[in-house]
């Protein structure tokens, strides 16, 4: 068999990548640092950040909230994963969520996460972000911090072009990072070519931020790696990056090499959105999961839809076009004025600049290079706006600073570059340790960035922190753009790898914030919402228990009547109407997870004892000075036995 | 029923809890921070931190890790709970780590972080830390920063007196919180007076590190809280809190706080160690798990014992004893030189000192206050060295800094407050916001204190950071104790709950940390060392598939003859060598975790097809240049299908 050790093409790469690797005098370097860096990024005992910083997690599945410029983890917002510290996707209200078509997927791959715009600003209602593995977007609640929706894209693989919001949050997209048979059916690989396809799916957004997939565009076998909408003037357009316009089915890191230029994909989903209106497309046979966590139930529904509506782009004139980009681009990132859309090569050293109006006439004016599965391609000179010369290697990801510069990640040559907008002149170089992946500045993808600070998201983190054994964090680095210098200030450790963040003034969300879940509001099924509701039932082998918390006692905190084989509910409401006085609730034994149980509040965990004898249940979550002393007894007798149930408080029974 | 929202008992507690709550303007300010405080937490790219803090993540179940002084979380060890991040508690090779005499356990409750200790002195070997719901100790290694070991403690409920270290790591010791029959039967609660017993474990340790259990003392059936080993001339003697002595088996919160003190329990481990090595105690039934990660075949075993053997603590002669101390008493501390036990009755205004020499003298005069349940109560005059008086509300923990001072927490009056151990003199106090629980000085409970930083882990959050929603992460702060005054340095926020830490200078631990895992000493069973060995092997619906992964593809990257209802388990070896080069895989559809691979291990996940069709799988660590373009294709045929086994990797068939 081949080897692929040293390949030609990759062999200045893998040099470049060694060398990265081998930084150890480098990493000693601090860098441009100011000697008031420190005072710079420091955050008083007492006093709060300014920027509110969402990073992905990446292989986490989670969304973590960071706080600039001190680069403190606020947050883990569980999203896609099963998170056991809350008990998010374990507990009977929170396991809908995690649920798809493929049933119950514990874990997620979350990328990028971008939030709510109105007129192309941040409007900090909500937060999306995308799953790349079994394909879904979330919506996190930027009010309780909560993901509150997840929907499952169908007849997708490698769902990695997301999740990006329109300016007025219309729509948001989902595409196919990896081509495959759509619909799907049972093919041999090497008959991919031609044969595979790219469906690129629009999710509209309605005013409760409620997701429903509107169209899927058939569009071609590539593969679908970044996207961002149009803004201003190309508002209604979608811009999308392809790679492996080759369409190789094996050995990618070579055979997706090959073309000089890919493709970004230019689409006008308001054609499309009149298209669907008018009654086009074809409604289409898929399965998925759209699951909603409802804030009055305080319990999550899946629901597995049946339906999608293809739309075949080439029906739709003058909807979409491709535009030649060299080489592999994997960020298309647009400028606040939606006039630049720049097509990060990540196998190029120059960037290339589109622009927005001189697609418009190219489109007019017919001015094609012929076309790709029937759909034109514009010529390359025709578009370009220009060319970020000698910038650096492995161009990755741009966002822009409001005052008409742009800063682009290179992965290879491992900095940040500093250009302007009009002239494409590189303005300033900082180096990133090591091997940045994309970079955030509050707002930096909005109609109205924050310019003052961005953050360097790094893919290799090696010496910059004390040992950790092989398994490390990844890093983010600070710097300060509010001068014509980027200013490094800050290295800090990331909680999984994110992929992507979106950044938003404190100002804009920090009043919205909720601090408690009403108890008056309080619709769960199971909510016992007074001590005196408390209660146990029996239906067969099954046992619901209306548990309540309050401090520092549980309600009832003696129950007896419980068989070996019984499937006992506990359904934990926590009366607390305090802000920061959640409970906790663990049984000895239970094969799963623990209850966080958040003020007004009703969770449920279910516990199969296995053996006889008393077993004991507490609070875990440190609640008061006789938080130590809030426990419970449940006595468990044999299968055959005749223990009526029994729930007291103090001795007492309860009514 | 009767209504317990105010106590007598409570009810001063309740207001000050209450005005702690509304601590709006006290939030806003600072405290005593210096000037140049931002510079001495500041630690600059490039640059590493002086210690390492090892966080317990309480009901995260994990360990956490954190630098200081700059308070940046470097890490999270998985522990106790399923880790989606990296596959722990998902994958075939660590999902036996989680197994219990219950059957898999998903979630644990982690408290008390203890490091290695020789001669007394911190030894950076290993971290243990204990779980609290489903009893069990695990050993984390600080080479690699992984569990490799997990020991489930029988006969046990809510083992929160753990798990610290004897001065020579002779022993760890696991604690019954909640008192419980012992052995476990069906009885009624309200019998419990009496009746139910509080086991104390002793788990020996050998050079290794192997945990095994020695014996088990039968205690009376009291909550235990607290533990510390003595040491210097108290090494020998393990020193236990007990609180609810009152037996109450419900209501707690009122009924284990009627008798003015509690015990703490004095145990003479080395004169039990002789009496079972003699042939002392009884072997009686039990059921527990013991689980080993084999770093040679980079899997976890889980082995179900059967035997362990108990201690009557009145048949071994001078070896247990009752020291009254007030009131619930929840810290147990004793300082470096090994003289003093401090008793934190966190019910009491006052510390309770006690002395071992004058200890051991009344135990020589039999200066006995009559006896519990057999066990000699010593006069509470007779062992006291002194008392530190009006510290402040609700002491709850101590530790000392190796220079003659100790410092405690009050959880009530929310305050650490510094005190001499030979006047028993107040000599500092500092707020800490809000509601401190436990606090730590790297090596605090060692007989070589690192008396530099200290650290205090807050119960409440509040404001003291940007809102988050209702849920909010804990709090830690750190404080310059170099100095008369401790100085208020920074808040930090903490991932999951701390109930307590343990640091170390960076210096001991640092040099010895694992970067990779050999290839050449990789023994997994399903390992492919190189690509040539990588395959696919059906047998009857199971087929094994060996992947090896390296910059950047899988080896084979087409696979066919997979068919609906097969069990596929993907074995995928990273065939890296460098340091920080993880690949991590990922199955569209799975029902479990993704793979985070480090260089040179071989990890597991299973995968059960359910439709037909042709998916993609990647790597899911951002890996080089072309990292995008590292995936796979895996055919899925119908149930009856024909198509036979084939695996490629750029077209080729792999020998």
């Amino acid at each position: 068999m081949k080897r692929y050790i040293s390949l030609t093409i990759l062999g200045i790469i893998g040099l470049i990548l060694q060398s990265c690797g081998n930084q150890d005098s480098a990493s000693k370097k601090s860098g441009a640092i100011t000697s008031n860096a420190a005072e710079r990024v420091y955050v008083a005992p007492g006093e709060h950040d300014e920027y509110y910083a969402f990073l992905s997690g990446g292989y986490s599945g989670n969304l973590t909230v960071y706080g600039l410029p001190s680069g403190r983890m606020l947050k883990e917002i569980p999203v896609f994963s099963q998170f056991p510290t809350n008990g998010y996707g374990y507990s009977e209200e929170t396991a809908p969520m995690l649920n798809t078509s493929f049933g119950m997927v514990p874990w997620g791959d979350a990328h990028h996460p971008d939030i709510s715009q109105t007129n192309g600003e941040l409007d900090g209602r909500w937060i999306f972000i995308n799953e790349n593995n079994t394909p879904r977007i979330a919506r996190i609640s930027l009010e309780t911090f909560e993901t509150e929706e997840i929907i499952e894209i169908p007849h997708s693989a490698g769902n990695h072009s997301s999740a990006y919001v329109t300016e007025n949050s219309e729509y948001i997209v989902a595409g196919t990072r990896f081509s495959i048979p759509y619909p799907q059916e049972d093919m041999a690989i090497d008959k991919m070519k031609g044969n595979f396809k790219g469906p690129l799916t629009f999710i509209a957004i309605n005013d409760e931020g409620r997701m429903n997939i509107d169209f899927q565009l058939d569009m071609p076998g590539f593969n679908y790696d970044l996207s961002h909408p149009g803004r201003g003037d190309s508002h209604g357009w979608f811009f999308f990056t392809t790679y492996n316009t080759e369409e190789a089915h094996t050995m990618q890191e070579v055979n997706a090499s090959q073309n000089d230029k890919d493709f970004i994909a230019a689409i006008n989903w308001k054609k499309i959105q009149q298209y669907v209106k008018d009654g086009g497309g074809e409604e289409i046979e898929a399965k998925y999961a759209h699951n909603v966590f409802d804030h009055h139930t305080q319990t999550a529904t899946s629901t597995i839809e049946k339906k999608v509506l293809r739309v075949d782009p080439r029906k739709v004139e003058d909807a979409v076009f491709f535009m030649p980009t060299p080489k592999s681009p994997h960020g298309c990132d647009v400028d606040p004025s939606g006039e630049y859309i720049v097509g990060n090569g990540k196998l190029s050293t120059n960037l290339t600049v589109h622009s927005f109006s001189k697609m418009l006439k190219a489109i007019e004016n017919k001015d094609f290079d012929g076309d790709a599965y029937g759909i034109p391609i514009l010529n390359f000179e025709s578009t370009l706006a220009g060319t970020v010369k000698e910038g650096g290697l492995g161009p990755l990801h741009t966002e822009f600073d409001g005052k008409g510069n742009a800063y682009t990640t290179f992965f290879i040559s491992s900095e940040v570059v500093k250009w302007n907008l009009k002239t494409f002149e590189v303005l300033d170089r900082q180096p990133s340790y090591y091997s940045v992946g994309h970079l955030m500045i509050p707002g930096g993808n909005s109609r109205k960035p924050f310019g003052k600070y961005m953050i360097s998201l790094n893919k290799i983190t090696k010496d910059r922190y004390l040992p950790t054994g092989p398994e490390l964090e990844h890093s983010a680095q600070l710097f300060d753009i509010s001068g014509d210098k980027m200013e490094l200030l800050l290295d800090f450790p990331t909680h999984g790898e994110p992929h992507y963040a979106a950044g938003i003034p404190a100002e804009i969300i920090k009043s919205k914030s909720r601090k408690i879940y009403r108890l008056d509001e309080n619709e769960h099924k199971y909510a016992a919402k007074q001590e005196s509701e408390t209660r146990m039932e029996r239906d067969g082998n099954e046992v619901h228990i209306y548990l309540t918390t309050v401090r520092s006692h549980f309600s009832p905190d003696n129950l007896e009547g419980i068989k070996v084989g019984d499937k006992v509910y506990f359904h934990v409401t926590n009366l607390e109407q305090d802000f920061d006085v959640p409970h906790g609730f663990a049984m000895i034994g239970a094969n799963t997870s623990e209850l966080l149980i958040m003020p007004g509040q009703t969770k449920t965990i279910i516990w199969e004892p296995k053996r006889e004898g008393v077993w004991p249940f507490y609070c875990t979550d440190f609640c008061s000075a006789l938080h130590q002393e809030m426990q419970g007894y449940i006595r468990v007798s044999g299968k055959n036995a005749n223990v009526p149930l029994k729930w007291t408080l103090d001795d007492e029974e309860i009514k």
